[in-house]
């Protein structure tokens, strides 16, 4: 039989332009005892991000492989590239009793809910739908097009983040430096 | 001109049986710049409630003088009783730079919105509505009809709660001791 794992698993989700990289980046700064979940996707590196610390970027091959394996946690189809949780990276750092931070959007957060469901949910909010777009047509990374999709998934997000046996602590990000220190104590508060 | 009041109101609103008049308490206990707004209420006192430490018990006649008076900040009628929070004195607390502590429902949360939006929302969300329904016959002191009309109102205020514009915090209260030290974070990274 195998023994109960002692660290905590947080699940971080939020809608595009919410300032979930930043946040998560100070969160793991400031706790040594805090893990980060590297993902594994598909889709191209943007400027400054680093294989193997932001993501492991792997071909549609490499991926297809893995989950066949089972070796994804969860995994997800967003926006056409795909995104994978990998199982024994996560479990091991539990095991050591480290807590573990893991960003994803809502599909996969509701897949990890399913088989871990003792893990703390927490979801960032955007102040309103048009404060999202502000914040998404100010960030110039995406097409217009691009833009509407992901509002239109963002909408689609909020709707299923109500769901209160899904979602243990909804935020709303209006000022960062608050979120940061309720982010920090929702971790503190549950830690394992 | 009146200057810029510089303590901060913390709005917590609650489904019954979630635990929110424990949480106060503490919350009330653990920090002297934090002060309690003390409703005046038409309804009968329960054992143990103390005029002016719970609630101002008051006639309907004098509720509704002072209510003539503007003298409200936010007034309801919840179950047929009336409950109202006195204006000046929340004023006062925050001219004072002492931090407010309300607990509303969902309807009076709604009107300290719409007069202090500089508010701090904060609601605690029950895990599900079967285990509302259990924590409030657990309680034992409402009628098996009472708690039918309880449990009505309290989901259709979690409905209301999904506003992003008006819930900046939504916590669901699984284990009150995760509870109390998350909401004394937010009061910490929020205070004025």
């Amino acid at each position: 039989m195998l023994s109960k794992p002692k660290g905590r698993l947080f699940v971080i989700s939020a809608s595009s332009g919410t300032g979930k990289t930043t946040l998560a980046r100070e969160l793991l700064k400031g706790d040594k005892n805090l893990v980060p979940s590297i993902s594994y996707t598909t889709r191209a590196p943007r400027a400054n991000e680093v294989n193997g610390e932001d993501y492991y970027f792997v071909s549609k091959g490499e991926f297809s492989s893995i989950r066949k394996k089972k070796g994804f946690l969860e995994w997800a189809n967003v926006f056409g590239n795909y995104y994978g949780t990998p199982r024994k990276e996560v479990e091991e750092h539990l095991r050591r009793r480290r807590n573990v931070l893991l960003l994803i959007d809502v599909q996969g957060a509701k897949q990890v809910k399913k088989v871990r469901p003792d893990s703390v949910f927490i979801f960032l909010a955007p102040p309103s739908k048009e404060e999202l777009r502000r914040r998404l047509e100010k960030r110039g990374t995406e097409s217009k097009k691009e833009i509407q999709k992901r509002l239109k998934v963002a909408t689609r997000e909020l709707d299923e983040l109500n769901d209160l046996s899904l979602c243990d602590y909804r935020i709303v990000n209006r000022e960062i430096g608050a979120c940061y220190r309720v982010l920090k104590a929702i971790i503190g508060a549950e830690r394992g």
